[in-house]
């Protein structure tokens, strides 16, 4: 048995973020498939397991972490990787993480899931969607251009956290060569870190099986 | 001049969760007015406050900290209150801290802008925003059921976090005691923190002037 299971399934980027970690970490980890797309996250089962009815779940030596950016945390304290060095470090990474949830993650991620799972088409929704999605694109563009990193001027769990939904830029539908020309570079150098794998190939669960 | 500064405006729940804090740790703080509705936060003068372009921003000592879940990080740690005493602790907080931002203000915090702010009436957007917005009411509710607090058992800047836009069911239309009657309850219980005050009355800038 691995020393780490992470909860999760191949299309949330969320889990795909806790993955990521333990993968450029090195960590001893195994997947344990979440069906959402077959409910499984609203069952009682799942609910006892975390009541917020979320993938990632990440156990460890019995105890069980939700929430991403708390894995991420959990992780680079365990593993003395992406983490900070000092208090300072430790909250300007935790502003990218809070903001990432807040203003990148929550729009983005939704957004890709109308357009590219639930297929609904253009509405009013995936423009609301897409304007927001698009504002924080530009500020993590702008903020990448007078930086390398999104914090502390190495790798960090904010790149890690930033980076979770952004391998999948055509189920969005944004060019980064285009648009954000920053955040493509960036992405480029996170491909280069050892052990990165795309989500798709890193968490169980791609591609989904054809509807009946 | 007080020992802290928060730039704010009174209709931010994020920038009340920051005076909040304030208010309830007994801290010397003074407000500096953020004129959002005509669009300071846009300015090249505000982004170089904050590139990510939001209220609140906390001054102290020559440091700028901006996402309210990093003040009142910040603030715990130099207060000694409302935070944890342990790693356990410090991850359960974090945890509802990230959960707040994904999951309850993000949606809250909008579909509450557009029905009480911006006066879009409904539309298939705060349609979208209202079912997000439940489900994570719902969820708080059920676990408010089973704690008076939401984590560590006794208030905590998680409670600080959380409560932002939450003193304002009218302004996005729900009713505590016949949808969220835990919710409510817990609402009563953060009133009664000596230093609670609501956020019309804490945070410069309401009412709103009348549109000409």
């Amino acid at each position: 048995m691995a020393e780490y299971t992470l909860y999760c399934f191949a299309q949330s980027g969320n889990a795909y973020k806790a993955a990521l970690m333990l993968n450029l970490a090195g960590c001893d980890w195994e997947a344990r498939f979440v069906d959402y797309f077959n409910g499984e996250t609203r069952t009682p089962a799942f609910r006892a397991i975390n009541e917020m009815g979320e993938v990632p779940v990440l156990e460890h030596k019995g105890k069980r972490i939700s929430q991403s950016g708390v894995i991420l945390d959990y992780l680079s304290e365990r593993t003395g990787k992406f983490g900070w060095k000092n208090d300072d470090e430790r909250r300007e990474i935790l502003r990218w993480l809070l903001w990432d949830n807040h203003k990148l993650t929550s729009y983005t991620a939704t957004l890709r899931f109308m357009i590219s799972l639930a297929k609904t088409g253009e509405t009013p929704v995936t423009e609301f969607l897409r304007q927001r999605s698009s504002t924080a694109l530009g500020i993590l563009n702008d903020h990448l251009g007078k930086a390398d990193w999104v914090a502390a001027g190495r790798p960090t769990i904010a790149d890690i956290s930033i980076c979770g939904y952004l391998f999948w830029p055509e189920e969005f539908g944004v060019d980064y060569a285009k648009q954000y020309p920053n955040i493509g570079k960036w992405l480029e150098r996170i491909k280069a870190l050892p052990g990165w794998v795309h989500p798709y190939t890193l968490v169980p669960g791609h591609p989904l099986p054809e509807k009946k």
